[in-house]
């Protein structure tokens, strides 16, 4: 069975996009490299070779993914080409859109639990990937996250949408698996304490 | 002329302290080592080499320290004797009690610009170090930090005092100086670029 892991690039004040949602300058370490790496339908990232073993071990792990509505609203569905598939979306109500037969999305409207219950089943022996905030601060309260990576980048964004905003677990532990610094970014991989 | 620079130990979700403003879990990379750090007064610290030289360098440069009124209670004024002297208090009212000749505290009245302008002139060479996140706040927005130096520890508070809460400054970049891994904590140094 593998892990179920939260994986996003974050400012130094906790921010993972700003007020309207905007990325652009919390990923230009995507662009601050050598190391090319090519996105199918997205211009090739070029990063240190830090990073890029950091990035391509994500990808390789992943075998399915969950992420939340808006979040799926926002991305426009990735043109039908999600970063992970299957990708399970958490929401009240299915779109008609992307429910059909040989979609690469799954809609979940029983509940966190299920969301990620149906992933891990999905994802085989790799992992599940969660990939927006709103879904880890659901996780994490429901105590289904096993990692959390951190790709800190040098930025104070100020205001905009927190990483860390509506936890009501107890304190938690977490164990440093490992720290990379790189260029422009630095990687945290922690495991979250049972 | 030394720099203005924030230092502090902070959760991975973004806290300085608890809802009751408990900090213990925070500072348990504290006694998570073999290297001893004396301190007057409070109990012997045991962190690891890297720490070590992290604090010991801290404590060598820092010629003067401003602080906030609520933080400055909330210590009981460390018995008198401030991690920094002379330690610059911002403050709406000034107390009675340690306004003396003689007293390492100075009431400073009249805002932020003054009470760093005041520190950096006493500090003279040596560093002015702030030591509470509403200081750094206002500091920030009045654009007058250098560096920012967090210690983050792998703990999820869920809930308390912020680091960043209060910023009204525009998206502001960051510059990595270093990035140190230890044991329990990781030491992160960031330049403000201007």
């Amino acid at each position: 069975m593998g892990k179920v892991f939260f994986y996003m690039t974050v400012s130094v004040d906790g921010f993972v996009a700003g007020p309207a949602d905007e990325v652009d300058r919390l990923f230009r370490w995507y662009f601050s490299g050598e190391t090319e790496i090519p996105i199918p339908g997205s211009p090739t990232l070029r990063v240190s070779k830090e990073s890029a073993e950091i990035l391509l071990d994500a990808s390789r792990t992943g075998g399915a993914m969950v992420t939340g509505r808006r979040n799926f609203d926002i991305a426009q569905a990735w043109g039908g080409k999600p970063p992970t598939s299957p990708c399970f979306v958490l929401t009240h109500s299915v779109p008609d859109d992307w429910a059909h037969e040989g979609s690469p999305f799954v809609f979940v409207t029983d509940g966190i639990e299920r969301a990620i219950g149906q992933a891990k089943e999905a994802a085989g022996d790799k992992d599940v990937e969660i990939g927006t905030p709103t879904v880890l601060q659901q996780a994490l309260n429901a105590r289904l996250v096993d990692e959390i990576h951190i790709d800190l980048v040098p930025l104070l964004l100020g205001r905009g949408v927190r990483l860390f905003d509506q936890l009501t677990i107890e304190p938690t532990d977490l164990e440093i698996i490992r720290i990379v610094p790189a260029t422009g970014v630095t990687h945290l991989r922690y495991r979250v304490v049972a």
